[in-house]
C-alpha cells in the first residue's frame, strides 16, 4: 500500500476491504512521506520493519526482487490525485496490478496515459468507485439491462455532504486540505471529489454514456480556490437525460448519494446510506421494495452479497466488492484464463478516464457568463 | 363555485376545504358548461335548483341581485387556465371577492390586468397554491426568517409525477386534457401545472425571490404538444442558488413534491407526501424531526394546525387553511380592520403574478439549441 | 352536538368530520354544561341563539317539537364516558340517530342496555373507533378476508402515546382530567382510552375476535388512580394470536399506533401516523408499498378516500368516512331500503358493547399476583 | 475454527469478522465432521493441509505442541449448540481462549459448568451477542448510564423472522435442521436462537437485569419439536417493565431486531435492520435523529465505529467489534495489564450463562395451561 498512514481516513478503509474475503494479506507498505509515520502505521499493522519503506519506489524495486509468493502482489495506491499516476503508472512498468483512489489521475492527460500503460502492460488496473460495489446497485444494473423499466426517461442524482461547509482545510489535521488545493486535486474540487462518484453510479446503473452536459460550478465557501457545489443537466446516450447535484457545503448532511433512474414503466430509487434497500415503483402497481441478501436478487447481485436478508452490509462490504472482483480477475489472467463476467464488474482504467473527461467536462461547462452544453470532452 | 362538477378532482376539495371550518357555505354553483353536470353535481351538494346556474355570468348578476346574507360573498374559480381571468374579473368588478386555482391566469398580461383590477376594486383574490398551506411549511418559513440556517446557499426542491408517463390525454374521461391542450392551458405544461407549486414552495420558504434561470424543457411523450418535463438552475436573491426539477412521466410517482432547504448552519427536508415531519439537520449536532401538533412548533404554524401531534393532517386540511385565512381576511376587511399578519398568509394576486412571470421566464430560457440565464421576466 | 365546547379537542373534529361531505349541517348543541362556554362555541359556529341549549334535554325536547327538515336528524355525543349512556339513550327513545365517542359507556351492563335500546328503537349508532375509518386499514381488511395472507397466525398491535408521562391532569386546563378520574372514564385508564381502539383495530382488520386474554395493567405515574399501562396476550378465533401493548407514559411518543397482522404467506403493517401507506411483506417475493388513492386499490378502500395517490388525507378524513357511512346508511334505512355493505362499514353498538367487554376482560386479567387467561367477559 | 465449513451461514461471518483489523490471521481449523469439506473449507481459505484438522480433540492438542507465534492463540467455535461445552471446555482446559457463538451451550448446567471453568482457567471467553457489538447500541447503553432517560419506565424488544414459516428443515441443506432439533438446540427453538438476542439486548442497553417474567411459548409449524414464536412480559430491577416476543414464523420478514426503551424523560428507538440510525425521541422537544460516526457521538461507541458519518457499517462490523474488544482483552491480560473498560465491553460467560437462564425461565413459564410469573431460573 502506498498512503493510508497516520490519520487517513481512507487507508485502513482498503485494507478492512481487502483482507474481507482472507484472499489478500497486506505485505508491505509506504504509508507516509513521513517514514515515522509509515513505520508506526507498518507495525500497528503488524508488518516486519524491513517491509515498511521509505519511498514508493524503494517499496517497487525491493519487492520486485522478492521472489514470487512472497513478494507482493499488486499495490493499492491511496495518495493525493497528485501523485496517482506516477506511483501507478511505475507500479504497472515493474509488474505489478494495482488498485487505485479515484479520482484516477491529477489530469486527463495523465489518465489517458494511464491507460495507454495498462493497455502496454497489459495488467489489471481497479479503480475504488466503491458505490458501483454495493448489491443494491448490481440490482438496478442488471434489471435496467434486462428491459424492466423500458425506455429510460430520467435519472436525477445526487451527492450531497456538508463537511466543508466551513473552510475547514486551513485548521490541518483533516482529510480537507489537499482536496481543496488545486496543486493537489486538480481541476474539480467538489466536483473532482464526489461529483465523479454520481456521475460514475450514473452510467454503470444505466448502462447509458453521457454525451454532453450543462453545468454550474460555484464556491460558497469564501477564499476556496476550489468548487464545493455543482449542478448539471446531462444528455445521455439513448435519449436519457439527467439531473445531477452535488455539493459539499450543505450544513448538516453527512455523505448522501442518492440515485434514481425513471423509464417508462418505472422508476428505481437507491439511498446510499441505507444501502440494502431498493425501492421500485411501477407504472401500474404497487412499488416493490427489494432487498439485498433475498432469494428473489438477481445473480450479479447475489455474488456481491455475504450476508442473508436483514443482516445489514455497508461501505466497507462495497468496497470488498471491488477487491475481491480485482483480485479473481489478477488470478484468472494468471492462470490464463478469461476471467467470468462477473469478476471483471469493478470500475477500471477505462472508468478512470471517463472520470477525468467528466471532470473536463464540467470545469469547461460550468464557468463562464453564459450556460453552455458541452459536447463530452475526449482529450 | 364555477366549475368542479362531474368527475373533476379539485372541485370537490375545494369544497371540503372551504366547509371544514363551519365558517362557509356552498350557496350557489355553475359547475359545468353541461348545465345537465352542473344541476347533478349542485343537487348532489343539496343546493336549490333555482341556484344552480346556466353560466357564471348569469350567476354573478343574478347572486348580485340578492340580499347581503343571502348571496354568495365570493366565488370559488376551479375552472382551466383558459377562462380564469375573465371569470375572476367579472367576479371582482361585481363586487365578489375570489378565490382561484393556480396557475392564476392563462397567460402573464392576464395576470398583470388582473393584479390591476384587484388594485382597483380593493378585493381579495386567494389562489391556491396548496402546499403552502401545510403547517410544516410554515414552519420552515418561520424559522429561516428568524435566521436559524443562518445566510441561506442552496435550496433542492422538486415536483414529480408519472400520472402523464402514457398519453392518457387521448382518451378522455380524464383531467389530462386540458391540461396537455396549449390552447386551454397556456405556455406551460408540466412547468405550468406543477413547476409552478414547486417554485412558489422555494420562494415562500426561503422569503427570497428568483432573479434568474437557466431551464431545459422537454417533452418525453410522443406527440405531446407542451412540455412534460423540466429543470432549472434558479438564482435567487441574496445568493441563493438552487436546482429545481419538475416531471410529468417519471412513471411510478404519484405526487412527489419534496424540498431541502440548506443555509450556512444546517438544512431542512420536507416531503409532502409525509407532510406532518420536518426534518431539520445541523451542522454540529443530530438532526431533529420536528413534527406538527406539539407544543415546541411555532405560532404560525400552530394557527394553520387543527390536530395534536400524531394524528395526521393532509392535503384537505392544507387546502383549507388557505380558504381559512381568507375568510378571516374578508371578514377584517369588511369589518374595517386590518387582517392580522397570519391572517394574510395565504398565496394572492402577487404570487400570481409571479407564478406566469415563471412560466414565461421557464419557456424564455427552457428551449433551443443553447442554454440560457434569463433574468426574471416582468411583463 | 352534545359536549365539544371550550378547550375540547375532539368536539371540533366530529364537526369538521361531519361537514366534509356537504351532507351534514350543525343546526343546533349543548356544548357544555356551562351555559356561557356553550353559547360561545355555537355563536362562534353561526348558531343562532336558540338553537344552543342549556341542557341536552332540553334540546332533545325542544329538537323533536321542530318540523322535519329542520330540527336535527341525528345528535353527537362527545362527552366524557360517564354521561354518554344516559345522553345516547334518550336520543335513541325521542327518535334521534345517535354518533357517539369511544368507550360507548361507562359501564359494561350501560353498554348492554344501550345495545337493547338500539335494537328496540331500530335506530342508528355509530360509535368513533376512528382509526378503522382509514382506507389503509380497510385495504387489509379486504385483503384478509380475500385470504391473501392465508391463514393468519400473529398480530401486533401497539398503542404508544407519552402525554401522560407526568400528572398533569392535576394542572386543569387539559384533557387528561376525566380519562384518568375513574368516577368519569370507568375501570379502565389507558387500556380504556387507548388501549379499545388497539383491540378494536385488531378485530376489525382480521376479522377475527378475541377469546381469551392474559393481561398486565399498571401504572406508572405515582398517583394516579387508573392504569396508565397495559400489556397483552390475546388467543382469538381461529388460532390467531396476538400481543397488544399500550401505554400512555412513554416519553416523547405522540399517537403511534400501529398493527402488525401475519399470516402463512406474508404479513401487513401500518402506522397510524403515516396513514397512507401499507406495506406488505410476502414469503416469496420483495415486499409491497401499497398506497391510498391509486388504482390498484380495493373498492371498500376507494370508497373511502378523496383524494388521488400521494395527495396525502389524514385523521379528519378517517373520521369523516365513519361520518359518511353513517349518514349512508341513515338515510338508507329512511327510504326503506337496505343499506349497501359499504354503508354498514362503520363501528355500531356491537363493537360498543365488545368494547366495553374488551376492558372489563383486561381488567379481570390484568391485575393480581399472578397472571391469568381469561376467557371474553361476556357480561 | 471449530465449524463453519461447506454451506454455513455464519462461519465465514466469523472469519471476516476477526480479520478486519488485521490483527487476527486465520492459522488452523476444523471445519466439519466430514473431512472432506473442512479440507476444502480450508483450502479456500488458503490454509497448508497440515494445518487442516479432522477433529477438534486433534487440533487441540497438535497446536499445543506448536511454538508459541505459530500456534494458534484462540479458537473460535461456530458449531451447533450441542457441542459448545465440549468444544470451549477442553479449549480453555488446553490454554486456548475462545471465541462461542450463542446460546453459549445446550444446557444451564453446562453453561454453570463453563463459567467455573473461565473461573479456574484465567482465560477469556468472548459470546457473540452480535447486536450488542453496533455502535448505535452502545449510544444508547452509554446515555442511559449516564441518566438521559430519567428513570427507565418500559422496554420493548422483538425479534421477528420469516425463514421458518414453513417446515424447511425438512428439506435438508440449509441452516434449519439443528436449530429445529431438541437433541442439537436445546430446549428453546425460537426463544434460544433468537429470542436470547433480544433478551441479551434488553438488558445490555437498560443495565437492568430480569428478575421474573410471565411467557407464552408457541409452535405454528405443524409437527416441529420446538417453539417458533414466543412472547412474554418482563420484570426487571429499577422497576423497569418490559414487552418481548420473538418468532421466526412471521412470514416476510427478514431480521427485524428491534427495541426501545422509554424512561421519564424520553425514548430510544432502534432497528437492526437500519443499524446506524437512533431515534431519540423527547418529551418536551423535537425528536433527535443520532447517527454513527459524527462527532458528538459518545466515545464507547466512537471505539466501535470504523467509518465516518454516512459511510454505512453493517453486520460484519458490529460482530468485528466483538473481535477486536476480545482480542485487545486478551492481548492486555498476556501483557499482565488490566484490560481497559472499552476493551471489556463484549458478552463474555457470565451473559452466557444468563442466557442459558433466560431459556429455561421462558421455558418454565412459557408452557401449561396457566400462565405464570416464573422468577429467574439461577440454576
Amino acid at each position: 500500500m502506498i498512503g493510508g498512514g497516520g490519520n487517513a481516513m481512507i487507508g485502513p478503509i482498503h485494507l478492512r476491504a481487502a483482507l474481507m474475503e482472507n484472499d489478500i494479506e497486506l505485505v508491505c507498505g509506504c504509508f507516509s512521506r513521513n517514514y515515522q509515520t509509515s513505520l508506526e502505521t507498518g507495525q500497528k499493522w503488524h508488518l516486519p520493519q524491513e517491509r515498511i519503506y521509505h519511498d514508493y519506489r524503494e517499496m517497487m524495486e525491493r519487492e520486485a526482487q522478492l521472489p514470487v509468493g512472497e513478494r507482493m502482489d499488486f499495490v493499492a495506491v491511496v495518495t493525493p490525485n497528485k501523485v496517482h499516476y506516477e506511483q501507478a503508472a511505475l507500479a504497472l512498468d515493474m509488474g505489478f496490478d494495482v488498485v487505485l483512489d479515484k479520482p484516477m489521475t491529477f489530469s486527463l492527460e495523465e489518465a489517458l496515459k494511464l491507460e495507454e500503460k495498462v493497455r502496454q502492460t497489459g495488467r489489471t488496473l481497479a479503480l475504488t468507485h466503491t458505490y458501483s460495489g454495493y448489491p443494491a446497485v448490481k440490482e438496478m444494473k442488471t434489471r435496467i439491462a434486462e428491459g424492466q423499466l423500458g425506455r429510460l426517461r430520467l435519472v436525477y442524482v445526487e451527492y450531497t455532504q456538508g463537511w466543508l461547509s466551513e473552510r475547514i482545510e486551513l485548521l490541518g489535521g483533516n482529510n480537507a486540505g489537499w482536496r481543496t488545493d488545486p496543486s493537489q486535486t486538480g481541476k474539480g474540487g467538489c466536483v473532482g471529489d464526489i461529483g465523479t462518484h454520481a456521475w460514475h453510479l450514473s452510467e454503470y446503473i444505466t448502462g447509458e454514456q453521457v454525451v454532453e452536459l450543462c453545468a454550474e460550478l460555484s464556491t460558497f465557501v469564501e477564499g476556496r480556490p476550489v468548487d464545493d457545489n455543482a449542478a448539471a443537466f446531462l444528455h445521455f446516450t439513448g435519449g436519457l437525460r439527467g439531473v445531477l447535484h452535488a455539493t459539499q457545503v450543505a450544513a448538516g448532511e453527512e455523505n448522501r448519494l442518492a440515485i434514481r433512474v425513471y423509464g417508462e414503466k418505472g422508476g428505481f430509487e437507491w439511498h446510499q446510506m441505507e444501502p440494502n434497500t431498493l425501492t421500485i415503483r411501477w407504472a401500474d402497481r404497487p412499488a416493490e421494495i427489494v432487498r439485498t441478501g433475498n432469494g428473489y436478487m438477481s445473480p450479479l447481485a447475489k455474488w456481491n452479497t455475504r450476508t442473508p436478508g436483514g443482516h445489514p452490509e455497508g461501505y466497507i462490504e462495497a468496497f470488498a466488492n471491488i477487491y475481491r472482483n480485482f483480485v479473481h480477475t489478477v488470478r484468472a489472467k494468471a492462470a490464463g484464463e478469461t476471467p467470468r463476467p462477473e469478476y471483471l464488474d469493478f470500475p477500471d482504467v477505462h472508468d478512470g478516464v471517463r472520470g477525468l473527461q467528466f471532470i473536463e467536462t464540467m470545469v469547461a461547462s460550468g464557468y463562464g457568463e453564459e450556460p453552455k452544453w458541452v459536447k463530452w470532452v475526449e482529450k
